[in-house]
């Protein structure tokens, strides 16, 4: 199956962002030439790219996709209160279907604000696995692993689910791939924490773990362990394996100089931080000190938008902000950070994160018809500054067309409202 | 001409920011009822709007409409860069033309994300009461005043085309009123704004004005003036007058204190202040305080978008990250700040802000059926949280129809696109 998409305005990230007017050939799924097609080439299909911006689909370094079903429930409440009264009491309650019909709604507003892989922290068996087969997305999955002084039990039981999710994906059909998922030092004892460390040794898997989310967290770590959760960390051997570390907003000097000596990839999720009220990561320091950065929307329980191109805009304007420094955390970078450095962070830097021959095909045609993108100065930086996410048109994952001009190809959204709509009567009302 | 809107979810702003069911019958341009309607009543047209919630047309309070020419041109620069090599060595060649086109794009943008009345700052003679005219927006112009020292001609030539203006409008066809529009304290000397001061009093008119937006500003007029921005204009007598003041970034106590004291109405940018790197306005600070807060996007050279949506969200998230408090800067008070408040510091608050029984028709159709507000939990907070502005679907300004189901029904976008592509290339590349 090949798919020649003509005239299009190729986003290149090489040597920085810019714009080159480029055909791309899509052969079974990966992406067989950018550039000049021959003009003899036979296609089964050709799609007419005038008049949009191609780029390579985002990629979302740090949700909870089955959290949809909290969307805009819980705002504007203190950190203690959302958690604990709102989120926590019902999350108890959720099954395995519940899960499924909030990753599918999930990868709704994925495609359409072009996210084509997902990196989640879940709490389920298989229906992350089910609902990235049905749809299409690409995604690297975590079970999310937790296990206090009292608890081995439910620690082995979250575990062996990990691994039985890992199997069942054998089964192939969904685009997944996996990491161990400690979730945090505040609810994985050391014991539990050191037994996942050799697991991930054994076994040569990537962790995903929240670190240093909130002050509180790390004002603990200091009391209880006398040193901060990213030395914690370290000291434990959970950096000697690739991680992903989900936030990072109370992370000082030292810290960063550990990330980066530990090759350590940093998700930021500015919107979450803000709302739940933690504050700004340390970005422009990080960046300095040559962390690979990469962006998160965070669970829709506290963003309440799964929209990186709302993430990507409101991260660059932020550090700005904080940094007084109209040059800091530029279009150029905002842009790198949500394709190629988070393909890296997910251990896919050669498959997916750009636009070259040899990866697959993951890929997204903007519109460029919008008020938003006129005149057509600079369409590089208008991806940041101006762009909504609405002007995502077209949208292929492994070379299959998942949404064609707003029309979404693998999901039923009616269905999806429906089945959402009844949990949110059965849970929240 | 009567219209009746049926079957929506009615946005009331008391006594804080709720949904009740309501039907609205619009009769010449007002709004006749809210609520029930009697089922006999004869109306020439019904609109159907449910599964929409309609709410009030935001109030973009401080923008500079013609700039959307600069939109995606000048970015990740520094101030003095972007404002002196790339912004005024061209704004000095533009014409009326040019900026009735550039009104004209601004306006597509404003309406396709639900903003149905702005507060500009222009440099041009008629042609922001033409744009408006033919668009059918609503708009309170001030033709930005400057003077220096040695330029008492210009001085009085830009006075002269701001009455001039205010004549031109009275031929009617346009839903305008104007303000007088000093510049900045920097760009105006101090003889200028007495006489602006006395011509305001003797003609009853409020002022827009730019007032510490960078710390240059503040450090400069202390210097020479040995006072604040605030202090100097309190001073003068021009906060005696109903006043917009633009940004208020760089404000202390004491200036906080002089502008509640007196009145004033501070309308905060958190993009451009943000993408200038002039960091954060005080906003919890001014709120608590009790200043009249209202929200703008300045123009699209420093934005550079002008989705109040985009602002709204924006500007929750951030204070909620600078105070780290989650509370802060909640969903109800973004809805108030971009349309009650607007309105009253547009002194319009009779006429516009809020969907009751004898103010005018501006209000918005939102569609529902879009995966950011599924579930249907909180959609008050889902305005601010999760919507991007795309969610737009019909638009009335005065009762008039400006944009059904998407479609604009007064502006032919190509041809505006056309326009300013042709500019593009004259005056940017």
């Amino acid at each position: 199956m090949t798919t020649w998409i003509k005239g299009g305005e190729v986003l290149q990230l090489t040597p920085q962002c810019h714009l080159e007017k480029q055909d791309i050939l899509v052969e079974d799924g990966s992406i067989a030439a950018v550039g000049e097609v021959p003009a003899q080439t036979k296609a089964d299909q050709t799609m007419d790219a005038r008049g949009k911006l191609i780029m390579p689909g985002l990629v979302n370094c740090h949700t909870h996709s089955y959290m949809t079903l909290f969307r805009n429930y819980a705002d504007d409440l203190s950190f203690q209160q959302w958690l604990f009264e709102k989120i926590m009491p019902v999350e108890d309650r959720l099954g395995g279907e519940d899960a499924y019909w909030g990753n599918m709604l999930a990868s709704i507003e994925m495609i359409r604000t072009g996210t084509t892989t997902f990196s989640d922290m879940h709490m389920f068996k298989h229906q992350c696995v089910q609902s990235c087969a049905d749809t299409g997305l690409r995604a690297v999955l975590a079970r999310g692993l937790a296990c206090g002084q009292e608890d081995a039990e439910g620690g082995k039981r979250r575990l062996d689910e990990a691994f039985e999710e890992m199997e069942e994906a054998k089964k192939g059909g969904a685009l997944v791939s996996f990491m161990l998922g400690p979730h945090a030092i505040y609810t994985c004892h050391k014991g539990y924490l050191q037994e996942l460390e050799a697991l991930a040794r054994e076994k040569q898997l990537r962790f995903h773990i929240h670190v240093s989310e909130t002050k509180h967290e790390v004002d603990s770590c200091k009391e209880e362990h006398g040193v901060s959760p990213v030395q914690y960390l370290a000291g434990l051997g959970i950096f000697d394996r690739p991680t992903v570390a989900a936030h990072c907003v109370w992370v000082d000097e030292e810290d960063i100089d550990i990330l980066r000596e530990k090759n350590v990839n940093v998700v930021t999720n500015p919107v979450s931080n803000m709302k739940l009220g933690n504050g700004f990561a340390p970005f422009t320091k990080m960046h300095k000190a040559g962390i690979n950065l990469c962006i998160g929307t965070d669970g829709a329980a506290s963003n309440n938008s799964l929209n990186l191109f709302r993430e990507m805009s409101t991260l660059s304007y932020i550090h700005k902000g904080v940094d007084l420094e109209a040059q800091s955390t530029p279009a150029d970078l905002m842009l790198r950070c949500a394709t190629l450095n988070g393909a890296k962070a997910l251990g896919l830097a050669d498959k997916i994160g750009s636009l070259e021959a040899g990866k697959r095909a993951d890929l997204l045609l903007i519109d460029l018809d919008r008020p938003q993108f006129q005149p057509q100065n600079d369409l590089v930086t208008g991806l940041i500054y101006a762009a909504n996410g609405s002007e995502v048109d077209t949208v292929l994952v492994d070379g299959r067309v998942l949404m064609e001009k707003g029309e979404l190809k693998t999901i039923d959204e009616e269905q999806v409202y429906f089945e959402m709509e009844k949990r949110r009567q059965k849970y929240l009302v």
